[in-house]
């Protein structure tokens, strides 16, 4: 046995995790250079020798679990945006900043007939909400309602949305809550079909940065977008909401978040997604928002997170028939790899989710939170 | 009309505020010495001259609303503590810090007819819960569930109260809940009213720092507190919190907020309060938690507690007639200055109070927070 499957095997069974064990999170390793790889890449090499084929595991999402519940893996695949970031990585291989509205778009453009497979009808690429919802379009459904009612949407409400993706929380506040709806992206794709799904509504998608908007608006909501900003644009983003956003109106961020701050990217997330993710910490959201907003209300719905990836991960398995001529197997693995680690972050709790409220100074509290 | 007079008569007109007006919230200077008195001690000043009688106000607390509301006066008393701290400098005339357990003892032993005249039956020196409530006592058993349910307390439940005051909280926990609580305060006259409160009941008030417990609890919570134990004492707050959890044990704190992260005391805070005040920004309290616990829920209460102090006004002026023979005039106007300029605070949002739901990373989600 070698000194790296030694260390490694023995590493991995303080976390009750057996090699070629027969429980659901213990891993088959097919290829014996899987044990320098890892231990010379870490996360970077786990993630890269499972889409190699080199390993096996019944439930990625339940090895996930142990790992991280046992600390094993400080640097591993904890991040949503980071595991997206390895799926841009591997369909457009390209890794500087300056691509990053190309590389959205090139992800976008390729995966769209990806992401329609496995999301719900409303196409919401970001946590539900499962209190008492059996399905995920329920959960997606109850996740809308949570937002508008946070929001305490009205008939006539201006609406911004910052990061509408295919416009699904555009179409659910304009259809059953009668509101006017602006939504932003930097994908051209996504505008398209954003426009496509809510014509005949009062929704308008703009395809542009959203620090280059104009206007004011009565409330201002960011679903799954904070993650792709970046630390440094944190005050920025904040500023701009708050310039968007009308004395007395409402903000509702809903973002992933890091039970610590992060300062620097690891070497996986260097190599990987430099471009498009960092998890904030809540001193560095609070930080940002300070002087600018009152935190009116936090809600951390990270386990739905949990059951939310793993019903994206039962549907994109239904669905791989349909879309395995247009995507290798190594995509296959790898969307696998990111949705199962990710449920397994949520499960273990190294990741949150907050839904944060939030307001002017000076201005009276949302109607949501005063009951 | 003097040079001061005229600035700060212009200054005040900003808010709305008018000098000899009829409004409740204009004021009437009765010594003009006022003036520079002002302009020179700012904040300290306003509240010095008026414990004198140089002014008059009919309602302060919607003088404070404006002045707050307009940002006039930035280093005004917006602290609940700091102006705790203003009641405890006056009763003992002590500024040091190392007399902080001396100046506790000191007003607790010369206040407790006082605190006992304006507090609710449960004598919670903290913020209440109007929703559904119509009068003090209400807000305050309302707010005393609220913990309860958020605490998840279930019979049999060890619960730790850190800073527990006069036992309202542990008395109702252990009655209604029948949990088993231990609570800790650095004043003997509190511990000794809190254990003859709390007579036959399954709790122990033990008079010690916080930092000196050991054992470990199911719950842990603390309500009021946290504005006294001082930035630099965050982290080792949430450490010794942490240490008396137990794996999968939920802690709950409850505190007076500020907007902004304050790295030093203002001129004011530093004459009266060095000792026993300080308002956490959420960046400075999710900072010190990190890695440490998992922030499950926030929820901000900061306009019930200008209900609170308003409903503290009322009673402590129902009640001076009869405390007024063990108490100078100077302390009635210094007393409703406290109250009021408080109240005005949280109704201009200067200030918040949180209720911050916290699990050890890698445990389930409390129950509260799953619904």
């Amino acid at each position: 046995m070698s000194r790296a499957r030694q260390y490694l095997t023995q590493l991995l069974s303080t976390a009750d995790i057996r090699v070629d064990g027969r429980l659901p999170w213990d891993i088959q390793v097919l290829d014996e250079r899987f044990w320098n790889r890892v231990l010379r890449d870490k996360s970077l090499g786990l993630g890269e020798s499972y889409m190699q084929g080199w390993w096996e595991c019944d439930s990625l999402d339940a090895f996930f679990h142990r790992l991280l519940s046992a600390g094993l893996d400080q640097d591993a695949c904890r991040s949503l945006p980071a595991l997206v970031g390895l799926a841009e990585a591997v369909l457009s291989n390209q890794q500087t900043r300056r691509h990053a509205r190309m590389l959205a778009k090139h992800h976008y453009d390729l995966g769209e007939d990806l992401f329609m497979a496995f999301l719900d009808p409303y196409h919401q690429y970001s946590c539900g909400y499962f209190r008492g919802a059996d399905d995920l379009a329920e959960a997606q459904r109850n996740k809308l309602e949570l937002i508008c009612r946070k929001l305490d949407l009205q008939p006539g409400d201006k609406l911004l949305d910052i990061g509408c993706g295919w416009g699904g929380l555009a179409r659910y506040a304009a259809k059953e809550r009668g509101c006017s709806v602006t939504g932003v992206t930097v994908s051209t794709r996504q505008a398209e079909y954003a426009r496509a799904a809510c014509q005949g509504l009062d929704v308008d998608i703009l395809c542009l940065d959203y620090r280059d908007m104009d206007g004011e608006y009565d409330k201002v909501v960011s679903v799954g977008m904070f993650e792709h900003v970046g630390r440094k644009n944190y005050r920025t983003f904040m500023d701009t909401v708050r310039s968007r956003l009308r004395d007395g109106g409402i903000f509702l961020l809903h973002t992933i978040g890091s039970t610590v701050s992060v300062h620097d990217l690891d070497a996986w997330l260097k190599k990987y997604i430099f471009i498009t993710g960092m998890l904030p910490s809540l001193a560095q959201i609070s930080l940002s928002a300070e002087g600018l907003f009152v935190i009116e209300d936090l809600h951390n719905l990270g386990p739905h997170y949990d059951r939310t990836l793993m019903a994206w991960h039962r549907r994109f398995r239904h669905a791989w028939p349909k879309l395995k001529g247009r995507y290798p197997e190594t995509f296959r693995r790898m969307w696998e790899y990111y949705l199962l680690s990710c449920a397994g972050a949520f499960r273990a709790r190294s990741n949150q989710l907050w839904q944060i409220v939030m307001t002017k100074p000076g201005t009276p509290q949302p109607a949501y939170r005063q009951t």
